[in-house]
Parts: C-alpha cells; structure tokens; sequence
C-alpha cells in the first residue's frame, strides 16, 4: 500500500518550498502522517562535516543510520542510479497518509502549480505542452484556467481540497 | 533476510569510530557492502539549517526524504518510540551484506570490543558482568582473555575475522 502522492512544481524561485511548508503544517494540524520528497539534480550536502555519522558515511558505508528515541537519519547511496520516486516512497513511506513532493516535475502525478506573475506569465503545466496531472494552481494572480485557482497562501484551501480529492 | 551486525563497543573516548571508519573501508575494499548504525540518546543534529530539506523536516514531515543520482537522505521522526535495532536494520539495511553497529552495548549481538589502556584496565565485556557476545578485542595493551586481542589499528585482522566468521 502506498500513499497518495501530491507533487508541488514551479518554475525555479517561485517559492515552492514555501507553499510546501505551509502544506505540510496544515495536514499535521488535521492529524494526517505527512511524507515530503525533494528531488535534487546535484550533489546535496547533509550532515555536519566532522560528526561521527558524517566520518561513517565518508568512510564509505553504503547504508548510513542514526538512531534515537525522537528520529532516525539515513544517508543511502545510490552510486548514480536514482531509484524511481514510486519505488522510493513505497520503500519510506509506506506508513504516511499523504506523501508531497517538490521538483518531480516530468511525472504524471497530480500537480500542484504555483505560480508569480513577476515570475512568468504562462504556467509550467498550461506552456508548450498541457499537463494533464495538474489539479490546481496557487497563484498571486487572478487566472482563467481549466482547473481551480488558489492565492498563493491559501494554504488551508488547498489542504481542503487535497484531503477532499485524496484522503477522502 | 537480515545480514548479520557487528557491533563495536567500548568505554567512551576510546576511539569507537575510528576504528568503525577503518572496518567500514576494510570490507568495502573487500567488495562487502556495508551498512553502519550509530546510536544517538540524545537529540541528534543532521542537515543545514535553512536548507530547503531541513525546511520540510522543521514544517512537520513525518518523514523527509531528499533523493539524488548519488544518494538519497531520510530525516524520519521518531517521536519518542524508538524502533528495536532489529525492526531498523531489517527496514534500512535489508540489502547490505553486513551491518556494523556502534553504541549498543546493552545489545546480545557479536561484539568487538575497543579498548585502551589509558582509558581503562577493564574491558566493558569482562568487567563486573561477563558478556559472552564479545567475540574479539582491539586493544593498545597485550591482554590475557578469552577472546582473541588484535592490535587497535589492525583493521585488516579484525575484517578477516568478520569475513570468516559472518560472510563466508
């Protein structure tokens, strides 16, 4: 069984992060386990240089764990093959009620846009090629679209509708 | 299937981890690959401050997953119920050929104890209680046991012990 899977996408500095913040707290406040995936294209750093997980993972082990009553840590290496990100939540999170990611933004999973006006007049998923997985907008900007329009904070109605579609 | 898990233990400051380090490039060398888990009683700080990951971990994601080509980081809360070591290595590191712990001495699984002189004349598995799950010592001090001792910087020794006693 895996979680329904919301994905989050913008054009770069269209605050993505932002509004996916403002997600997450909204769904825990309504008691849902919450799953967030972030793709990233290069080499991210995490974890603090020196530390004892650190030297661990830097010595060359392929899994890495940290372990403690409040959470636990892992940093996997892929070796340059990125498993799917359908593979990659059933394997993590499996156990969550909702999982949202940011930055997947070829997949057909239904789609979240958010948009800024100063940012770009036409939409990533309405441009050259329609998206059909988008389900909703949140935007600065009043917009004629085919599928809902949210202000851009509206946090709290797009957990609405997201719950609705999808957690209902 | 569980590969199997060494763990190294010893009194505090004794240098754990460097040896830990060394093993874990020992089998790596070996072609093994090696799965590592930390211990942490505390509250544990990994990723940056600021960083978008660091971000959905702090809005409330149960469960934070970055993915890349060459690796991928999780960031899973706990929430004061720690999973048995067990549950964790079976979750996390199912795909490993061996597992070396670090800092779960109260454990009964195969331990190498690290142990120098300066820090203490007693050994943690032979001193008011005898643990009979330690199966070698590495040690800066030539000892009497019942165990075979390796010198503290033969990494190479103590990966043929494990690869004899575990993986082959």
């Amino acid at each position: 069984m895996t979680p329904p899977v919301v994905s989050i996408v913008a054009k770069s500095g269209t605050g993505k992060t932002t509004l996916l913040e403002k997600l997450i707290a909204e769904l825990k406040q309504r008691g849902y386990k919450v799953g967030a995936v972030k793709h990233d294209a290069h080499s991210f750093s995490i974890d603090h240089e020196g530390k004892d997980s650190w030297r661990l993972t830097e010595a060359g082990a392929d899994t890495m764990l940290i372990t403690s009553p409040e959470k636990i840590a892992m940093v996997k290496q892929n070796r340059g093959v990125e498993p799917s990100l359908t593979d990659t939540i059933a394997e993590f999170c499996g156990d969550r009620d909702i999982v949202l990611t940011e930055g997947f933004k070829r997949s057909s999973m239904p789609k979240i846009e958010v948009h800024r006006r100063a940012r770009s007049e036409k939409l990533l998923c309405r441009g050259e090629e329609y998206d059909p997985s988008l389900f909703a907008v949140a935007s600065d900007s009043s917009l004629e679209l085919d599928v809902p329009v949210y202000d851009i904070n509206d946090a709290g109605g797009l957990a609405d509708l997201i719950i609705e579609k999808f957690l209902t």
